[in-house]
């Protein structure tokens, strides 16, 4: 039995799901998967005979889709059938489940046009926001945010900004340095909406050692040096513990969980 | 048959893709969907009993879920079977799927962290990198990108180099204004890594006269006037002309589709 699969992700829409799904299958089964091949924004049936025909040369194949359009789902069953290539529908069990509690079929509608078009740009917005106010550019951008993140560099706060941002959280960033006060800003707003991050001293070295190395930098600058570290991280919880925010540890932790935490904390004080 | 669900995103890791299949699902079923209650990071049997039990309070709840820990995914099927709630999941045909394929059983260890850790700071990387090139910041930026992204006001460029970072690709974004000559950096690169939005006059027109008021501004000022817009449009035309990139009309499209052409074009080109 060859051990090698060669995936492939299909979607009449964006390929977002699929990838999603393929990845954590990924990380399960590693080595054996040889190859992903992706066909986002499949339109119309000669598209799927071509990928059919593709995935028929490959000894093993298997076909993930997310397939919404009736009849161009079928025809990549039909064609998955006709070349015998194993196949599984990542949709189809949740639409079933849900026509099954509600005894009424999925509409062959989309979502009110209107409410993704909203949906579309208050996303872009907070994303536009998040860049304009990152790296502590515009201390007024604490005054427009819905929260602020504050932590010493290299604690991952611009991706967990625009991780925020796709959660249509107008997220700005501000950087502790010993050597700078934080802004007044600061001092003005609901602490509730503040976050600071805190991470591992030596977790922090080796993070500053590597963004050295990468940018062709002598990994002994004091940016990477213990004692500098600790004197930043003190007094990054010095500042934290004025404002009353909330402090996460950042240390092993995706930016996907730190967000987590705060959309968590925010849904529950209602912002 | 009450006609609403409830539905239930559990994971033992972030519940994106629970979310990307909850939200296709939503649009589909629409207004039948009353709430969606997110669940992520879950790590202990307690947290699995506290979700079965508030489902179970439910008329109609469905549970999504996308556990990949045995014993917890394990703990949250008797508890479904217990209560007699609706569950699918996610992941579970695909890994089937692959393991009839290769005969293989899934690991129990995840991919090597190492990989993880090396692509994790590789999209870090490129979300700084788009964030510190975005808007024309730094012309150097161009110099050192995977892409650059030209394009008037209001063509999505921002949104757009952010998709790209998720993926790996380093994006700088430069706007084109009639007043301001384009960075010769430009026409020292390779043509391919360019690409320049255009969008329909009307759309833009439109576009523009809801950034103005939601920024609280008179929908009349120039910024949304038709003349200027044609004016910036064939200017814009006339420089992606002379730099021989690829073109892409944006007009409709959601920022996955555009990065999606994109990233075809660069994979093709071996960039």
């Amino acid at each position: 039995m060859d051990e090698n699969v060669v995936i492939y992700l299909v979607s009449d829409s964006s390929i977002d799901t699929a990838e999603h799904v393929a990845a954590i299958a990924a990380s399960r089964f590693g080595a054996n998967i040889s190859q992903i091949k992706k066909f986002p924004y499949v339109g119309d049936k000669n598209q799927i005979d071509e990928i059919a025909i593709d995935a028929s040369n490959n000894k093993n194949s298997l076909i993930i889709h997310t397939m919404v359009v009736d009849e161009l789902k079928k025809h990549l069953l039909k064609k998955a059938q006709q070349f015998n290539l194993r196949i599984v529908d990542v949709m189809g069990p949740i639409m079933d489940a849900i026509e099954g509690t509600t005894g009424i079929p999925p509409s062959d509608l989309f979502f009110p046009k209107r409410k993704l078009d909203e949906d579309y740009f208050k996303k872009m917005d907070a994303i536009e926001f998040a860049v304009k106010h990152d790296d502590g550019k515009d201390a007024n951008g604490i005054l427009l945010a819905d929260v602020v993140i504050l932590g010493v560099s290299r604690t991952s706060k611009t991706p967990l900004c625009m991780y925020l941002a796709h959660k249509y959280i107008k997220a700005a960033n501000f950087p502790l340095v010993p050597e700078v006060d934080p802004p007044r800003e600061l001092f003005e707003i609901d602490h509730n909406r503040i976050f600071g991050l805190m991470i591992n001293i030596d977790n922090l070295v080796e993070i500053r050692k590597e963004r050295l190395k990468s940018l062709g930098l002598d990994s002994k600058a004091v940016y990477a040096a213990k004692d500098r570290i600790i004197k930043e991280l003190n007094y990054a919880k010095e500042v934290m513990q004025r404002l009353d925010c909330t402090v996460i540890d950042v240390t092993n932790k995706a930016v996907e969980e730190t967000a987590s935490i705060i959309l968590n904390k925010i849904n529950k004080g209602g912002l």
